[in-house]
């Protein structure tokens, strides 16, 4: 992260990233897809957070890009910005205030490093990928409330993260109220006296520390899926007035866009908030658009009542439940991506959307991934010190994780464009057409199982036991309609690759 | 059995069940719900099954009985009757041939022996029950064309259904031709030359055949769900012209309806048969109904396209699928039971329907019973002579029998109301209010599951292992809202009875 105190003109180098591609003498430099941060000093009198404007506009060549600028608390000002095209950009500050109206400067965007593949699109109408071409196939979990944890715990779930399967995090903004959480945080994101919070200012550690996270998660490769609002609340924050909640929206868009690996999942389980009818849920998503200079990928996350993933803000779905033969069905209803985000967790608590069997959240995986979705994973073991693994992190207990990794390895070894649901098959059955065909047979346990695959290639054939963790590679190679010898016994797959 | 040829007024004791009961010159007598034969001689020439009429009206006190008598070939006509009440019944035949008309007689019906409980016929809107009063609940399975496989094979699936769990056989009236089904029968229904069947006739030693094997079945208390109608066909049965359907349909129900085990399928799969509409299966449903003087249990089975169950002649529904969490929905739909006759089947051939393993077909059973349903077994295992027990009988090989037994153990312990699917459960779960729930966990493992019965009852608390097939009853009891300490571990059940 490149940061420009324009106003004195020194270089705050914060992000390690940048720190090395910072030259002494030439222009500051920032690599694609990374952050820019311009620092300015203004006014500290009244309530800078709602009584100053600021943003900057960014060129490059006959390009612009509007950003809005954030009051930082203490006289600091910030607009931060993440280019997204090698070459000198040029900005210019605007602001309702003289000092800090008309700022100019510039900065190089350098080509990106190695282990930063950009922000993830769509891709492929069903899938999605990297901005640099790399596929991206989303293996999320779920730790909703660790950002609100002490800071110990913060650390020890980015420690976990570190050797986990995941490449993506559900995570809110707002602390979460609910069992197993009955714990106050230190950090709100507005001031807070007694019961009452100001929702005319945010509190910038909170978004300092919350942005720290977001980063680190960013640097294991994750992308943070940050729920904007949900109902596990006792502090207010469910039930803002609208202009707080268009203001909280403004605000967070300004300090979080930039991180190349944020996502908005406009709320959690939004058909519990109360007060809020799917057109409030539709303003939301229009500010989402009118803040985020970079079209972050956009979801909502339903308990019963699913919002109308047609609706064209939408990016990608992000589905509760375990519907995963409707699949195919939705993408042919909405084209866009199908993610599972919650089909109940692994554990052993006394609610049944968190007990579910290391077995059966594995199946899960297999049965979404074999029906042309993605899923996402979620813990929930009985803790002496309360701390489950989908709110507050930790560690983690379950025997589902290095499943999902195998799977993981095995989505990521097949078709880079993602895999498409095969009509009507005998098995749940996802592939590339005419180069690679998954088969998940779940309870089904043939001792010789038909196919019918194109007739002019030769497929090498793989069983897989998702829950052993095998691959059993054929010697022989099988072409048209074949029978395929099988071990006989239930929970296999069965995979075929192109090899002629 | 009691056969009274009234031509020569000779007493032939033709069953083991009634010749105990035949009193040296007293009345011939018949237990109630046992079969009365009256055998007469009448003409040869021509066509009799066509071309003569006989049917006899059964009196006792005010009450009148018509049943329709039948050709058995060699000059030998019969009416079969099954006397529901005791006392003295009295007989008038009817007949356009005068050597077959106006013969009259009586017998006594006396009181049912241990074992004959009646038939079985809808109770409590959802479940069924003896005529004696003794529940019944169906616990099914599936030998389409056992009938149709050589003696010795026939003899041997009567020896496994002696210690098997079933109460209920699913069995065509016609041949199969089908995977696996690939086998010229000895008998056919109708005479057949070359491949040519001759509509007008019969084949009296077929149905000879078949009414031993509904008496087989009967001696060991199996319920013989006879298909009638059927689309796996290659010699015309399943494309008969209308009028050799609605003979066909006369002919069995004078044959057959006496059987006080028999009940009516109209068709498997009903609408994979080509040629029959809905409105045709409507109307061989009203045959029966015109045609079976008792009223014997009636029902078609989908294969895709389910027939409309509201339909008046319909007294249970006989579903193909494993949608078992539809059933409180059916119930309150329809109002009749549910039997999920085809649930797919335990076994390992290279058919989906046929290839699940014995845990998932066990656990159909538990999702089926504890969502207020019926379900039904079958067994495909490959044979290297192909006998399938699914299809002809035989042996059972697989390891869903003694789990199908366990839990008809713990239903015909329970309530004999049967059970009722409870609103809105945590887990699938069914019981009698007050007195009685039966949770099936799957795949959820909690430590503490909760729990919410009435505050005024004492229940036991059972935890249930369905595959395990043990009973690990509570020292405590509970009341009111309540956690129940878990063994954490997915697949159990749990049950509370009352106990104060």
């Amino acid at each position: 992260m490149m940061t420009r105190r324009a106003a004195l003109g020194a270089v705050l180098a914060a992000g390690q990233a940048t720190r090395a591609a910072a030259q002494a003498g030439g222009l500051h430099q920032v690599e694609r897809w990374d952050r820019f941060d311009l620092d300015l000093s203004g006014p500290r009198d009244g309530n800078p957070f709602v009584d100053v404007r600021l943003s900057a506009q960014f060129r490059l060549g006959q390009r612009t890009v509007d950003v809005d600028g954030f009051y930082d608390g203490n006289g600091s000002y910030r607009v931060r910005f993440s280019p997204d095209t090698e070459g000198e950009w040029k900005y210019t500050t605007r602001s309702d205030r003289r000092e800090l109206d008309g700022k100019t400067g510039s900065f190089v965007c350098t080509r990106a490093s190695a282990k930063n593949h950009g922000p993830v699109s769509v891709r492929n109408t069903f899938h999605f990928g990297y901005a640099d071409g790399t596929p991206y196939f989303p293996f999320g979990t779920t730790c909703y409330a660790w950002t609100h944890q002490p800071d110990e715990l913060q650390q020890q779930t980015v420690n976990t993260l570190r050797t986990a399967p995941f490449n993506k995090m559900r995570m809110c903004i707002f602390p979460k109220w609910y069992a197993y959480n009955r714990d106050e945080p230190r950090l709100f994101p507005f001031p807070r006296t007694g019961s009452e919070n100001d929702y005319t200012r945010f509190v910038p550690e909170f978004w300092r520390n919350l942005e720290s996270r977001i980063a680190q998660l960013q640097s294991l490769g994750i992308e943070a899926d940050l729920i904007l609002f949900h109902p596990y609340d006792h502090w207010g924050f469910a039930l803002m007035p609208p202009e707080a909640d268009a203001r909280y929206l403004r605000y967070l868009t300004a300090r979080l866009a930039a991180y190349r690996n944020v996502w908005w999942s406009v709320a959690n389980e939004w058909d519990l908030v109360k007060g809020k009818t799917p057109e409030t849920w539709d303003g939301y998503f229009r500010i989402l658009q009118e803040s985020d200079p970079y079209g972050r990928l956009r979801s909502i996350h339903h308990s019963r009542v699913m919002y109308d993933h047609g609706k064209p803000w939408v990016t990608h779905t992000s589905v509760q439940g375990d519907e995963f033969q409707k699949t195919p069905q939705w993408r042919d209803q909405w084209k866009k991506p199908v993610i599972f985000d919650e089909c109940k967790y692994e554990g052993n608590i006394s609610q049944r959307w968190g007990d579910i069997s290391a077995q059966e959240l594995t199946r899960r995986f297999w049965l979404g991934m074999t029906y042309g979705a993605y899923v996402g994973h979620g813990e929930t073991y009985v803790d002496s010190k309360d701390i489950l693994w989908w709110s507050k992190g930790g560690v983690l207990h379950g025997e589902s994780p290095k499943r999902i990794a195998f799977l993981r390895g095995i989505v990521e070894s097949g078709p880079a464009e993602g895999l498409t649901p095969l009509a009507n098959p005998y098995y749940p059955a996802a592939g590339k057409s005419g180069e690679y065909y998954l088969y998940y047979l779940d309870y089904h346990q043939p001792v010789v199982a038909g196919f019918n695959l194109p007739a002019d290639v030769k497929f090498q054939a793989d069983v897989i036991d998702p829950w052993a963790m095998t691959v059993t590679i054929s010697d022989d190679t099988y072409s048209g309609r074949f029978e395929l010898k099988m071990p006989g016994r239930p929970g296999l797959a069965v995979r075929f690759r192109r090899v002629g």
